[in-house]
């Protein structure tokens, strides 16, 4: 049992889905988020500066005191989660591609598995990398994989461009192709991702199964934190801590139409430079 | 008469259009371009982190020996250009706001001129108290000033989104209410604009002006450095040094299509972190 709380770190808001999916899993935890606001958006970032940015980001939670890390970021955890478990091996650090792969491998029918996700999480190939070692360890194999960088969607969710034509607009240039490749699956691999669902589910057609990796990550950061121990006593009354390294009052009216209060706790901190 | 370089810096590639301009107007000047890729875009950030920014970039070029600095960010401009004269006062700093608005004030003839910038540029206020001072020199005043913020046009343009429908569509968003409101002239109140010239005369129409401060701020940059003796010889062969903080593959291939070719020389640097 263990009363430390649970570290999550974003580029931004779009981690504040992954944060209330484990607030309602987890009711009786602490939570501390981090969102590197002066930094976002990681997605058009290089492998380099996203690994340094989120080594930064585990090194302030930590010092929270935090028990484990949750990398509410599909970016950070495709770019920079071998990294940080590397450098931090005596925190279990879980990432966004693993519960999301498992998710879809588990909904899937016809083993044909869309991803959509940031520049930089496509292009490291994460996904398509971890779908397949899924698949194989059920002694299974995808029919097919596609995936797409849809690097539009984080300004439309950024700027609440979430259910409009704009936002129609570009989920028929991005997603068209993948409706029309036959999956049944489609892992909306970037945690922003969830705040346009409405859209992408309207384009991909009712036969598509979204896989929200928010859900699978809180489940699994409920599973990891009970084979480690480290769970609160369930009667626990939890504080949870916001922080953002800028704009903070933008942050805070984002976050509470996200997690429908605004953030009690919110504290801007610097990280990097001075 | 003076060798030293031209310092121009943006938060990405949008500054490349003015880097253009100040090339065209004076062929013999040696420049150094900066663009802080590792924390695109500036214009969502808070006035705070932006001069922090701006102080950053500033310092490095001037540790690359420049005589004058072009801030060739509107936003950077808006937000910081004060701050930066009073931390650098030996050198020349030229923003857009001001050629941006001496030209507007030239080519408007019933008065009525519209800003289109980012949220940060609009929030400041700064092209609006510009404007007002620039009428107020000659002894004139506007009927009226609209300023519309269009988050998603920097996005747009660094996504190559420049001549799209969903470009076409964010367009009409936000420029149909500046078109109804009878303005003559509207001001590219940041450097990405320019990328999306087609499809905002489009929208506008034929008898409003779009005003481009990267030729107002080149025509500038020469009469300054002219008044202060600081022009290079006119049969100097110029060479231009490239500096991003992330992603340099990224940065030349927007630069080649911006520029013709890709920058000949193109370093990454590091600012603020190490």
């Amino acid at each position: 049992m263990n009363l430390r709380p649970i570290g999550i770190f974003d580029s931004g808001v779009g981690g504040l889905t992954v944060l209330r999916a484990i607030r309602a899993r987890l009711p009786s935890e602490s939570l501390v988020y981090l969102g590197d606001t002066a930094r976002v958006p990681y997605g058009n970032k290089s492998p380099a500066t996203i690994a340094r940015y989120a080594t930064e980001d585990s090194q302030f939670l930590l010092a929270q005191g935090v028990k484990m890390i949750v990398i509410a970021c599909n970016t950070a955890s495709a770019l920079a989660a071998p990294i940080l478990r590397e450098k931090f091996p005596d925190t279990p650090i879980l990432g966004m591609i693993g519960p999301g792969s498992r998710a879809a491998v588990a909904a899937t029918r016809n083993t044909r598995i869309g991803v959509i996700a940031t520049a930089a999480t496509i292009g490291s190939g994460a996904y398509e990398q971890r779908l397949r070692d899924t698949f194989a360890a059920q002694h299974r194999s995808p029919a097919a994989i596609s995936s797409v960088a849809c690097p539009l969607f984080v300004p439309l969710a950024e700027e609440g461009e979430t259910n409009s034509d704009i936002a129609r607009l570009a989920a028929a240039k991005y997603l068209l192709p993948l409706r029309n490749s036959g999956i049944d699956t489609l892992v909306l691999g970037c945690t922003h991702y969830p705040l346009l669902r409405n859209v992408i589910a309207e384009t991909m057609g009712p036969d598509v199964t979204l896989v929200d990796s928010a859900e699978a990550a809180a489940s699994e950061t409920a599973a990891l934190l009970a084979s480690q121990n480290l769970l609160a006593p369930p009667d626990t009354s939890p504080s949870d801590s916001f922080f953002v390294t800028d704009a903070a009052a933008r942050f805070s009216t984002i976050a509470a139409a996200i997690l429908g209060n605004p953030p009690a706790s919110l504290e801007l901190v610097s990280l990097g430079a001075a």
